[in-house]
């Protein structure tokens, strides 16, 4: 029995089987009660970057696989939470063998207040490694094989990679430095998404060879304000993501982190635009909008560490490289990623890992490492994890592809993936071209 | 005169009217200050969850009658509000007349700043059972026969049967346990969405009798990203909805109700999905979403006394039982519910209410109890506000049936609640085929 | 190097250079850690009302134009946060000169935490002023144009009005009190979009003259979930406005302010529903969707010095004003406001200014005025912000008006600025009227 009116005097004497403190704190729980709220209400942020991801993908995309893009945004994070639960997590922060791997916890054995606290903050980060691979293989995958994916994913290559550096495994023993996951999750999705995209193929239609000569065409996303929408709330996100990475509720820094997110990702908007605007002629949304995403991601691994005028710096630099990257990934690797997730994600956050070195105040990172050490250090981190990422995302993709569970055939893609998959229409009763 | 930069050091001097505590808290003040930013935190997403309900049900309905659930959402909160002010609050938790109702507190009189922070956490609750009707009495009910609906939920039908089980009525004297309101907020909602599906009867074409043989046709939401944006908003506002009714920032669980709202909301889609796949041969995104919210309802009532294994049975179990539920209501019954709010809230929330006595801590729970004992007093508990809601909508929305003021004519139907109630189309530019 | 799972014991010691508490907390570093947590908490949710009024806007303005706002509200947003960071900032905080102007701290320098903390919190602000414009400028303000006002309000003219009213300076000293920004953000916002709309003129086709007689075209709004949405989104962050502003998280009165907030917002949308309902016969969901924002603007200044019952009467005028204000500005001024910002921004927000002298609790306003004298500071804080935006963005957009840079051709706003100005559709696939 609970009688939400008694709440606040004698709350703890009404409860028969709860573990609440006692009236008068003491000064520990205090510190432990500002770390879970703050944590909280932290991952409930990064939550919520699931909606964001999912309309941006969605409105990047045509309108004829926006239910799909739905399907596997709600789905991989449902998977997830799952797989991280039971497997995820052990392998990322159970007792470590050597660094390489965690070896207990699995579904969670023996969790306390604090470990369930740090599960809820952490399954969050989880999901949105697994959630950024989706847009780049959007609109031609078969569901079933995506849903493998994210069990993949979240269960083991995420959780692995993720030890190495934030469980003090060997990439964190030799000074590696990722505030709140440019490389840990960024880059993590980022080059799974990459993977994929090639193993995949492109969309039919995007790259038409006529004569040796390879015609690029432009398939507009059909929604460019839900699109909007979405890296809003990714950026409304990002304050959970990069400020809850203090991992404490009374860390002074807390603001700081607040504040060089905030202005790396106004920097990434703004360079992206004008970067846009020279390449093209005009400034173009889409464009933009990725810029303050790729702000974003490039400064979440330096955010603690970095100073103001070095967020600026590092969020135009991944501005513009957002632009660029998107740019040759498409016209002349022609590698068919229909968000841009492997230019924001993979591109930038290791950029955003390598400038930790760059800018980064090294008496805040700690490693003890000369700049050229921390440098040298956060480029092997990144090479680490990019083997590590392509070589599991192969073996994972390559397999779906073998069993033919990776891609829809022609005529799937052609009608879209919403009535081929799911069987349903997403704008049931609009008009729309019968030719997208 | 309040001068923003003098905030940290003095401000309590500066100010004349104030109470602010001085420089230096007492323990009693860190308690009291922990409790207020977390319900205030959880009070806002509670209230996002506003948007979420608008979304899921304009996304799930058809275009030419959005407006009108725009409105119809936007109305019930703001005239629920009023009323939660004026007469619900009083009658929720105003001193007890026999554990029945409560009597004193109308218009908030005499509260202090205890009374406004409980008052701001609940009235977010209050107003989303009132809003999860809307959904089921979508694109036939008339607009001003809805405000009256509002006004009388939120001033007297949610309160009394609330102040049963929240406020020490005979409920909770008997053992019965509802955390975060599976009954109290969402079967109450639901019920009353049953009562008002079923007095108003179904949309014009949806069940067409030939020769003695129904067939059931189904009216394909039009918006599906917009429902999923809408289920995502929920899940994120469900952690103020269930963390925040630790009613306690200082609460070392509230990281283990995160973690199983969050696992169960993960399992109903999952088992939600499977179910639509087994059931319809494909997939369903509306399925798998509500199978989110089922999940999500589902765990509501217990997600404090049950630990993660069984939020996911739960969870799961809800997943499929709503898929099956809004079936059963379509196809068999006949009931026209266009977004599942019935088996969502209603059915998903007396499971989860059940589902207490099943697999919750009986520690926790703290009834005395047995095992036995327990699930029957949940059961009990289920039946009383299934009668009160039942007995009281019937009276309110007959009488409304009674006087022509339930639902729109057919021509209003036929052109659509947003031209006829609201003299606008809600896509204006759009070309919208003219049969939907 | 930095271990996520030891972040409870010993955190502290791991660290090299951070600042972080030791483990026993002081109470003074309880009281930082309340207030920091708070704040920024409540800065994310002010952040999240960029997207509201993206949303707002461009579900109120035509199809053909939505990307083009969707630009204006990222860029405005990423322009003003490098602005205000550089400029903004120290006008508003720095060492006064006279009352009139701040004077150092440019580019933060010499921040610590409570600077971060406070720019981090007064930022979001900044840039709520910036992005009330761009609705009442919609469908034919040029970009370039556009983005250097952005530049100009966020650097110069919102903080030097901001310093007179919230640093300390003249107006402060008068015993003006505007506790959330009524006059200092909003009106800010809103008399400076009506410079713009004048400046601009009215769209093209909006007010036809024939004959001496001006007939009023109606350009309906595209998408009236996106725009509902918005108002959600924004209602939700002004918990963080308003209720944030306490400006400490030990703050007794937050939850009065979250009441107050809540109950003017639901007044405001009712009476500008049944405003509605008798100006036009039917309720209107453009209406009542600026209502609820009429109540959140009025209820802004004086959320913190004005009861529940007067919270009730500041919003039920407010939503009345606004559905009088918008016909007034069109139909007799013909002020083409695309989303009646000025009318819910400058004119709701005069008002909720002077309703501080009104209804406000003087002992807590703290001026030791009279009532007469307090609602004569109001009304003269409210002449003399109206005077210097007005003079300034005459100065701001009559120069860029001077130089061609404000309007775009006729082709192009009759194409649409997402074509003619960034070179993309934004509801690609989608038939649109070719009229619209």
């Amino acid at each position: 029995m609970r009688k939400r009116l008694f709440m606040f005097v004698g709350l703890a004497v009404l409860l028969g089987g709860g573990q609440l403190f006692a009236q008068e704190l003491t000064l520990e729980e205090i510190k432990f009660s500002f770390d879970m709220i703050w944590l909280i209400f932290a991952a409930a942020l990064v939550f919520l970057m699931q909606a964001g991801f999912a309309m941006v993908e969605t409105g990047l995309t045509r309108a004829k696989n926006a239910g799909n893009i739905i399907m596997k945004n709600l789905m991989d994070f449902s998977v997830g939470v799952l797989a991280y639960w039971a497997v995820g997590w052990a392998l990322m922060y159970g007792s470590s063998s050597g660094g390489l791997i965690g070896t207990d916890q699995f579904f969670l054995a023996g969790a306390d207040s604090v470990i369930y606290r740090d599960w809820m903050f952490q399954v969050v980060f989880a999901a949105t490694a697994a959630t950024i691979v989706s847009g780049a293989m959007a609109e031609r995958t078969k569901f079933a094989g995506y849903l493998l994916y994210s069990l993949v994913i979240s269960a083991a290559i995420y959780p692995i990679s993720g030890h190495w550096i934030w469980a003090g495994g060997w990439l964190a023993e030799m000074g590696f430095h990722d505030f709140a996951g440019s490389t840990v999750v960024h880059s993590v999705g980022g080059w799974a998404a990459m993977v994929g995209a090639v193993l995949l193929g492109a969309r039919r239609g995007k790259y038409v060879r006529v004569k040796g000569k390879v015609t690029v065409k432009a398939f507009p996303g059909h929604n460019i304000p839900l699109a909007a929408l979405g890296v809003f709330i990714l950026w409304f996100g990002w304050y959970g993501f990069n400020a809850g990475s203090t991992l404490s509720g009374t860390d002074p820094d807390i603001a700081w982190v607040a504040t060089t997110t905030t202005l790396s990702a106004g920097a990434g908007a703004i360079l992206a635009m004008f970067t846009s605007w020279i390449w093209f002629g005009k400034p173009d949304p889409s464009m933009s909008m990725n810029g303050a995403l790729a702000g974003l991601v490039g400064i979440t691994a330096g955010a603690w560490v970095i100073d103001p005028l070095g967020a600026i710096i590092v969020g135009a630099i991944a501005g513009a490289l957002v632009v660029l990257s998107v740019e040759f990934l498409d016209k002349v690797l022609h590698i068919d990623d229909p968000v841009g997730a492997i230019s924001v994600h993979g591109v930038c956050g290791a950029w955003g890992t390598l400038a930790v070195g760059i800018f980064g105040d090294l008496a805040k990172v700690g490693s003890g490492l000369t700049r050229a050490g921390q440098i040298g250090v956060q480029a092997l981190g990144i090479g680490a994890v990019f083997a590590w990422v392509v070589v599991t995302t192969l073996v994972l993709f390559g397999s779906l592809k073998a069993v033919g569970a990776l891609r829809v055939g022609d005529t799937e893609e052609l009608r879209g993936l919403d009535i081929s998959e799911h069987g349903v229409e997403s704008y049931s009763g609009f008009q729309i071209f019968s030719n997208m």
